[in-house]
């Protein structure tokens, strides 16, 4: 649901908060900052203080693990208030605020099956949380957290009654920890946060041409050599897995194959398509070395590989990539087209269907299902493997209809730099899904969020990833009608500080990093410049410069975050002072016109920072050209505010100044700029125009 | 060296500069953004650039660790610029920029009399750190580390020769983690902040009536019953001695006795001098219970217990406590009178030095030295112990006199909240000290940094230990003419973010509490205030109200920094305009009238905010009366601009209102109020007076 979707959801606005919220005032909305928003809620009377006295205690099943989950649960309670509790779950109900009653075990190893619904009642003495296995509970108790507000009588949760469970069975983020590698510390906090909006699948990517960041001790060579130190001991990746599991989060591993496999080639060239010796790839894109598929001795290898990693790996699905081949090494090499011909291979597709095969046989001797890129999907492969869909949602629709199960992953990918309320309006059963039948809808099991890491580090990953990530989460959780993008937001807003205090770095990163380019000086002047830029996706940079994976990230444009808050809201205040129901709100003009002044004076408070730091040489321009715009934008204001056309002269400078804005300087955008254009574009008509257009659309960029 | 100390300090301002930087113009000072001051410092010509071509290499004695602390050395220098490094140090100097000799392996422990000099050389091709051990090594990286800094080239290190050395041997941290229990990962941080400012001592207060904190196989029930289940296991205890280690840090343990005891009388009653049964104390303050010194098995005890903890702390010394014994269960029992009269004792001070004997053997039996607080000094304890002043200077000297070592930690105590620059002026060899021998003054061997944990939890702990103590390792380390007030605050803002950025919680954690108290609100104004403020000491908040362990620390008074730095500047502000040398400075009054309206104006903005929050209702009235003090000061500059004397009613309420604000509001203090108080004393005089006591003093409150 895109574009499309979204004009419909706007116009059906009434519709669907009577729909979601049947006894709920419009207001009252905001005060669930719940997310993802559950299945349903309804309101109650009164509400639940949390004070000194708060104990839980659980009731029916325990194993030995979900005590230590509610314990954990509790301590993040005390971290939220401030308060000191009893960190033990009891046994006992009568002196229990809140019970948690869990009816069983649950699988043995979660599975995409797993029953993670759960209800929880609160009113205004105790509260009850229901689920039928300990991950529901995990997730009742997520939500529990994120109600705890505090009012001038103490903190409480709301009285209610929640009755909740995923839309998707598969809502899963991809961590890509071989372009760019990440320690064990960012994806533990990674896996926090996932847990925090109820994902349930880690996608760990772990072989590519940059690097093998796993320990094989059958074949020591792929990490010794294929990763410059920079892998996981098998310790490590036991130490993950419990850790995800704990909180109801299923772990699949990647190892990409046969293409994106320089990294193992350099250890082992003798599976290559052509001969070594092989380098590990230091720059980004799709190369040649690729596994050769017509040796046996490379089936040999990867049973033995694959019987390794599956002891590491409990989970069901073993990821094998399959994405990107790009043929070179087959084309080029005789033995390998001899070997084509012989088995009435018309392409090189058939030759990775051969592959894949091979590859499939080998997963089943190991009690494993296979899931791979788009590319994988060929008529000769059984329909038990799963598609993960970069090519799109109508690439998914039709895997579902020829029966193969399938999770969509494009429009989620995180490095385009997409606004959420972009990502939000892209549903895995959206308009491309609509003449699915429903068994065949019921082959889409979810969608998968992408984190790939070219341009991030442990440094700034987490700020790519949060709060942008949960808007996605929302979407695979929640019901298809959630739809409000100012809602979004504002639930945003508060995830993301609610992430911040579990120990997520996304907020604090970028502000030191900030603090690193600015050296031992004050940085609110680089901060508010900052504020209002965003971030540029893969394509911008890649085209900005030539990029290593030992380029330093420690620039502007690997700090600014995605999108920019305080732009949406000044966008919102320019519509508000353009196109309200009343015409032209002279005190959000006046408000605009503050605004503007702040940041046009902000230059010149910036200069000298920028003059002592070789980092932010490159911000100079940038920000001048920002005041410049904003500038412009003070001019606009006094032609609208004496309802004036703005003479052509004037026009002309203010377009071509405009059509510098919408080009990336330094690798960033001007956040900000396309609400100047609004303002200078009603200076320049000398009235209101479009009016249709601007109010049917979101507030947000979601056209961007 | 205390006020009369600055003063000197202040009026000798210039020869101290030639004194200490021979080589260097004043402007040039602040270049050097090292804390401790190094005790010599050569500035050469020109920098040593940091790029990814940067390279260590160790040369001379290398153990197995020290490879890996440099390691995490070029970990935190690639952190700290964000350039990717090669972090092997290579055996190589010819790639190396930076060579570390390292000339021995130093102690197998670490002890009092480690040598921990170094020398370190940079000009503008490479550098070279030489040390006798690695203890050396690892000061001479953090002050590399802390030198790095950007211009617009490039990150780089200014060409100088450093000999360093540190003044005195013994510059402790202690930390109670009875009154309030601390994680490991509070004290791993603790123990890197330690580092990074050169101390060389971990106090580690386990034991108290609040809690026993260490686990104990021998005496289970120990930690069992006296903790709370707060409480470190040994595996824990022996992983934070290798951490300290590898940082050059002792950990010396105390186990307070016989008094502050009642955590071990709660599990073993029968020890004590009065039957029990004993709870663990949820109050602060000195209490009854205490060991029964004249029981035999008493010792039979401790010789066990001892022989235990010997096995995880190394160190030479054992801290025995002996503090604050109010005697009254040894004045009640019998048994215990009538022992003290056979063995002809005048008083509990003698029951007390014979258990302090007693261990003592036992002590010496385990091969460990005795350190205990001012009490058990007592002619008959032999002169190989040492004391912990809490007394003050002159007790520390006369301790020295009299033949003991003995550290000084009176001045040094956090919890009181004065500011830096007076622990700053503190020095162990001050003026009390100034008529010992050279020989007695070798008894005092440093000091100690205490942070009792009334009012601290793992939240705001950090917050109170730094940037504070890095004044007192600065004293404790540098040589005693570093006295410059500004300069130590421009150094301390700067180590205080490099703490931040290595990984410290003092800044963040301050800023997390009060969006806690705001809930999901913009927290500007909050932060405004906070700034505007300062925390108030153990003395104040215990006649505020009724404290236990369990207490809530989650209010401003708990998250409220102990000194504003925006107060001492806005003061250092107000002194220029009042009392420059060219008379009244119009420029500088309007830059004051600027701030106080920000100020004034705040009140109506925090408004909304104090009304949602319950944590926040003592706030209302603390922000109205800096509101109102902040309109009486802009009342000030009225008069002070047009060489008014103000009316008497206008003067008779003005002063009204400074008496409010010199008491506490909410357990804080209005920081800005003294410096307003200027401005109004000004106005009601209608002229400057005071200009020598004022221009005299420091410009900050060591007069608090």
């Amino acid at each position: 649901m895109r574009i499309k979707g979204f004009l419909l959801a706007i116009a059906s606005f009434s519709i669907l908060i009577l729909f979601l919220f049947a006894q709920a005032a419009p207001a009252a909305l905001k005060s669930f900052h719940v997310m993802p928003m559950p299945s349903s809620i309804t309101p109650g009377n009164g509400q639940l203080p949390i004070d000194e006295s708060f104990k839980a205690c659980l009731t029916g099943y325990a194993d030995t693990q979900l005590p230590s989950s509610v314990a954990r649960f509790l301590q993040r309670l005390q971290n939220k208030t401030g308060i000191p509790l009893d960190l033990t779950p009891s046994l006992d109900t009568k002196q229990a605020i809140l019970e948690i009653q869990c009816k069983g075990p649950g699988e043995q190893v979660q599975s995409v099956a797993a029953d993670e619904s759960y209800t929880l009642e609160v009113n205004s003495h105790d509260a009850k949380l229901i689920a039928a296995s300990p991950i529901g509970v995990f997730r009742g108790l997520e939500t529990f957290l994120q109600l705890v507000d505090l009012d001038n009588h103490s903190f409480y949760v709301p009285a209610l009654r929640i009755e909740d469970h995923p839309r998707f069975r598969w809502r899963g983020l991809l961590v890509d920890v071989s372009r760019h590698w990440e320690p064990i510390e960012v994806i533990k906090r990674t896996l926090d946060a996932m847990a925090a909006v109820k994902m349930n699948l880690f996608h760990w990517h772990l072989s590519d041409d940059q690097g093998f960041r796993v320990e094989s001790r059958i074949f020591p060579k792929l990490h010794q050599k294929g990763s410059d130190g920079k892998y996981y001991r098998q310790s490590e990746i036991r130490e993950v897995v419990a850790y995800a599991r704990a909180r109801g989060i299923r772990v699949v591993p990647e190892f990409d194959m046969p293409g994106h496999t320089t990294a193992w080639l350099v250890a082992y060239p003798e599976l290559a398509g052509a001969p070594g010796p092989y380098q590990i790839e230091r720059s980004w894109g799709v190369f040649d070395p690729c596994m050769d598929p017509t040796k046996k001795s490379l089936y040999s290898f990867l049973d033995l590989f694959i019987g390794e990693m599956v002891a590491l790996f409990p989970d069901e699905y073993f990821h094998i990539g399959g994405d990107e081949v790009n043929g070179k090494q087959w084309d080029s090499s005789a033995r390998i087209r001899e070997f084509k011909k012989r088995e009435g291979m018309k392409n090189n597709r058939d030759l990775q269907a051969y592959f894949n095969r091979q590859l499939l046989k080998i997963l089943k001797k190991h009690g494993k299902k296979m899931i791979g890129w788009d590319e994988i999907l060929h008529p000769e492969l059984p329909k038990d493997i799963a598609i993960q869909s970069w090519r799109g949602q109508k690439s998914l629709a039709e895997g579902a209809r020829l029966g193969y199960n399938g999770i969509l992953s494009y429009s989620y990918y995180l490095d385009h730099m997409k606004p959420a309320s972009f990502h939000y309006g892209i549903d895995p059963l959206g308009a491309e899904a609509a003449d699915l039948t429903e068994k065949e809808k019921m082959h889409i099991l979810g969608g998968e969020v992408c984190m790939w890491a070219e341009f991030v580090n442990p440094e700034n990953i987490e700020s790519r990833i949060w709060p942008r990530t949960a808007a996605i989460a929302e979407r695979l959780w929640s019901p298809a009608s959630s739809e409000q993008v100012d809602d979004l937001y504002y639930r945003l807003e508060y995830i993301s500080r609610e992430l911040d205090s579990y120990g997520s770095m996304h907020r604090r990163n970028p502000f030191q990093m900030l603090e690193r380019m600015a050296g031992c000086q004050d940085i609110s002047p680089l901060k508010q410049l900052s504020d209002l830029l965003k971030a540029t996706g893969l394509g911008v940079r890649q085209r900005a410069r030539k990029y290593y994976s030992y380029t330093p990230m420690n620039r502007l444009a690997d700090s600014v975050m995605p999108e920019s808050e305080i732009a949406r809201q000044f966008d919102i205040l320019v519509d508000n002072a353009l196109y309200g129901t009343n015409g032209i709100s002279e005190s959000s003009l006046s408000e605009i016109q503050k605004r503007l002044s702040l940041w046009n004076e902000n230059d010149s408070k910036l200069k000298p920072i920028i003059e002592k730091s070789y980092l932010l040489g490159e911000a100079g321009s940038l920000s001048a050209l920002l005041a410049d715009l904003c500038k412009t934008g003070l001019e606009s204001l006094e032609y609208i505010k004496l309802r004036q056309k703005a003479p052509e002269s004037w026009q002309k400078e203010a377009l071509a100044l405009l059509d510098r804005t919408d080009k990336p300087q330094a690798e960033v955008l001007i956040a900000v700029a396309p609400s100047i254009r609004k303002l200078i574009e009603v200076a320049a008509a000398g009235m209101v125009m479009h009016v249709d257009r601007i109010m049917l659309e979101p507030t947000s960029g979601s056209k961007r």
